[in-house]
């Protein structure tokens, strides 16, 4: 075997939105697994809002990806080699595999998936990372009750449009903020959404007070930004705000917009609280297999957003921060 | 009995911080008790950085005091004329009886103190609305556990100096911010905070760096703005930020400065959580039971800043928002 491994690695910390030259290129010749070890071939790559966060220095939930280092990426593979009883050749594997062709593993942060329960996407979708942040996000943290009215913004990414499903299945009236009318019309009429309102095209603050009458109880919010402050004018006594992301500020070259109405959780007695989804990674197998329940009975439904070829990876991660993707977005690298 | 009652009413709402011309100092006869009801001449009047917020016009906690109304306190007096069963000439009362000499009441809102228990001015501090909101909001919304690092804001004020106390008579470390060598030195020195950082002329971030070498696990705000910035950008994983006041908002006439480093809530899965003391009211009574047996122990200490004279309401007020007041602000409207 004499395969080379291409790699996007990180060349320099992005200011604002990452550039082409933040990233480089290369190739290395990959080593045969040693014992223990074994090689997967990465077919199908996600990119998620969290790697902005990644290449950024200091503090935060995980190390950042150092300069030189191959890019931190989930990933969905197949091992087509194995010195490790535990995974066999033909196995298809999900975990933190990053962005490039081959992947040496010990297994450690891997987990097998079943391609006859679900195709690969959906484990790099709802069966995923992003299913599992809406699903531990919303029930734990958001801790929604039934009549509650629920909303979620970035609703048709790949978290969102989870969160707002999940609410409906519990029974929660689910108000999801997208940009553009063909998601919001994705939302209401595919995904089943009470309402949703085009922050695009639309006055964020007019669409909350038309579609949630009885206020709101639980925000999940992806976006921080100016839409977490119209929300905060409008949430109800003991209302929870689940912080998963804010991806309109992950890009700032200034300082952060924080939000204004932050005051408004003393008024209303309301909470706001971070999440991180590895906190629940425990409990991930018993999630998969309820959300899995739910995608068998239609009532939990994903959309994939696939780009084509390793070497795109730059421009493909951009369509996160343009809002240009519809769906979960995938970088695939091979078909099998 | 023809007795002239002295009124602060609201003529304006203030932009920015409240001057003279904001209010109106009236004067009526005072109207003889009906039937249930009972006179209070005012003795004391507390002065709290809530009533900022209770003259700017909008939906909050409770409604706005109208243009033309007496100025809404908090305040203690004796029953001067009764026709009430339950409030007999020479009873001390404690509640919101405004900004006046003289108060019709029947007894709604009301509660009698007992001045040989302790004296008046305690029962506006740290047995009144401020000692209550410092148990309460750190007891209950920080829930600290004994070894860990507790932060509290205005901590020289009539709640910061409260929470501190109780953080340390509950096995915590207790560090505060104030303004000035003085108040700081008052904290350490006499109220046995771990230590204190003047944001006046320390660097906060650097002072909590030096002050929680085991980071911060609970923050009390009072203030808001930079202060809470800081605080953010140190907390750990865990950590509950009670959010109490934002008092260095307050008078902002532009937007409020909304947690720049917010998204530390996510980093450290930490919450953010409004509090209100009246939430809590049916539990007021154990909870001054139990801090004045600290009291007398000598493990609970307060200072009151007291303003004599009705007529200086205006200028008292403000000593809140320059910092200026040491202790719990008071205004002595008579000696008994």
């Amino acid at each position: 075997m004499n395969l080379a491994n291409h790699q996007y690695r990180l060349a320099a910390r992005p200011m604002g939105m990452p550039k082409r030259s933040d990233w480089n290129y290369a190739e290395e010749p990959v080593r045969e697994p040693g014992e223990g070890e074994f090689l997967v071939k990465v077919l199908q790559i996600s990119l998620d809002p969290a790697m902005r966060g990644w290449v950024n220095a200091g503090r935060s939930y995980m190390p950042p990806v150092g300069i030189g280092e191959v890019m931190r990426a989930l990933a969905a593979g197949r091992v087509i080699e194995s010195k490790n009883p535990n995974f066999a050749v033909g196995d298809h594997v999900y975990g933190g595999l990053g962005v490039q062709e081959y992947a040496l593993s010990n297994g450690q942060g891997l987990s097998k998936v079943d391609t006859r329960v679900a195709p690969l996407p959906k484990y790099l979708s709802v069966l995923g990372m992003p299913g599992m942040t809406a699903y531990f996000g919303l029930l734990d943290t958001g801790a929604p009750q039934a009549g509650n009215t629920v909303v979620v913004s970035a609703a048709a990414g790949a978290v969102g449009s989870v969160v707002g499903q999940i609410a409906r299945i519990k029974g929660c009236r689910a108000v999801g903020i997208a940009g553009g009318a063909q998601k919001c019309q994705y939302l209401t009429g595919e995904l089943g959404f009470d309402a949703a309102i085009d922050y695009k095209n639309e006055d964020v603050t007019a669409g909350l007070r038309k579609h949630c009458p009885q206020g709101i109880d639980v925000y999940f919010d992806n976006v921080g930004g100016d839409i977490l402050d119209a929300v905060l004018a409008q949430i109800n006594r003991g209302a929870r705000i689940v912080i998963c992301g804010g991806i309109s500020q992950y890009n700032n070259t200034g300082p952060i917009k924080g939000p204004t109405n932050y005051l408004s959780l003393l008024v209303n007695r309301a909470t706001m609280k971070g999440m991180l989804v590895t906190d629940f990674m425990d409990r991930y197998p018993q999630a998969a297999r309820e959300m899995a329940g739910w995608m068998a009975a239609g009532k939990l439904k994903s959309r994939e957003d696939i780009v084509e070829g390793l070497q795109n990876f730059p421009e493909a991660l951009l369509k996160l921060f343009t809002g240009e993707n519809f769906g979960k977005l995938i970088l695939k690298v091979a078909d099998s």
